[in-house]
């Protein structure tokens, strides 16, 4: 494992949340991060599918993780601001959520991401966001 | 309890992620509701603060049922787009979410909120909203 | 005229846009500035109303400039990023923009701004917007 | 000229401010409109470069009308709402803003857009938006 995914492995082992979500890590490269999630029980809307808040928390959080890759080692992003559009229920087997460097900078990186429901062999996105991350 | 209240309890009740986030609703009133949360252990982000998401979770829900106090009744809101601006950590005793209605409208009500984290008597601002929520 | 007043009247010069607008800078205050511009027949987006990007830009400046009133002297700043809900069509005699600060910062300062519609002696919302103003 | 294209030109020709910047239609295809714009000395901002408004102006109505290439015939939309982030600041020969669909849907399509500085045979990005339209 190299240093990069250790980074954010360790940060991902700090978010409670995460854990919560039942939410893992999938991939991390330079300006890309992947995370998968069940839709638990425990996470739902008034709808019956994941709550808007759990795209939100997988988008935000690939997002940010994204963001990582490209800051110096040692550094840490929280978020400043981001949007989501909400695209479809988010309902299936699991949540797929990409985040992605859109332009790196010293003190905020913009960021975004997009967040998939896999079901079967069907697919289809749930969000998007676009944001910025802040160096702290 | 009055219908309007009915109705915010009856959605509130149906979404288990509040449950899950230890969340209540604080007060129903025409165009504007009030939650409140603790920031469990279970809600944390890499910082050890609230997670972003749990301030999302909460301004975003107060302020999708206070569109739903200017819906017709049968009426239910998702969420169509909403923005986060974070302000300071998430840290404290609790945070109480007002929503609040911007301009109703028969498709769409834009909305806004204000989270607010309260420790002993102090209080500070955490995050705002804004964002449309679409009847269904 | 106090030195702030003096500084937003300085920027506001230097903004070609504004004065093709025909806007002006109504008032000066800590943490808030008014604008006002007439919608003129070169601003107008296909349904013959002031284009969304006229809204935009008279939300967007009086933001910054509110901004600008709680940066120390010699600071400039530059919009990061702003999110705007469009609410009714821009129409009538003339638009009323008021930016306000919600979080000042050394680096980012959040803001927000509502624009107002006035036709005779009727007033209505148009837009409001969110973002952040970053010193540069 | 096809008929969406033709559709997009028309609404592009009641658009005063379009004219006002001396901005152009590039390419329409189905889910994708390009428009190219100078940045003349009217549209500027107080740094000197071309005002966030013009990026938006550009980004938003380059994203309406890529909206406009999913509706049904004889549909006209209007912005809901749309977030900017701004990455560098609008300086150089023209620039290009690049609309396209994320999702459409019957009474909401949601759009992005970017927006890219030209200068010589070097580009960069300036904006980046992501927002959505409103059949009317």
């Amino acid at each position: 494992m190299d240093a990069i995914e250790a980074r954010i492995q360790d940060s991902f082992a700090k978010q409670s949340l995460m854990k919560t979500f039942g939410a893992e890590v999938v991939s991390v490269a330079e300006g890309e991060v992947v995370l998968k999630s069940p839709i638990l029980p425990l996470a739902l809307q008034h709808t019956g599918h994941g709550h808007a808040a759990l795209s939100f928390a997988l988008g935000d959080t690939a997002a940010g993780f994204s963001a990582l890759t490209v800051m110096p080692e040692g550094a840490e992003v929280v978020t400043a601001e981001i949007k989501i559009n909400l695209l479809a229920p988010a309902a299936g087997d699991y949540l797929i959520a990409r985040g992605h460097v859109i332009k790196p900078g010293r003190r905020l990186v913009v960021v975004g991401a997009t967040v998939t429901a896999f079901d079967g062999d069907r697919q289809r996105d749930v969000a998007v966001l676009q944001g910025s991350m802040m160096a702290v």
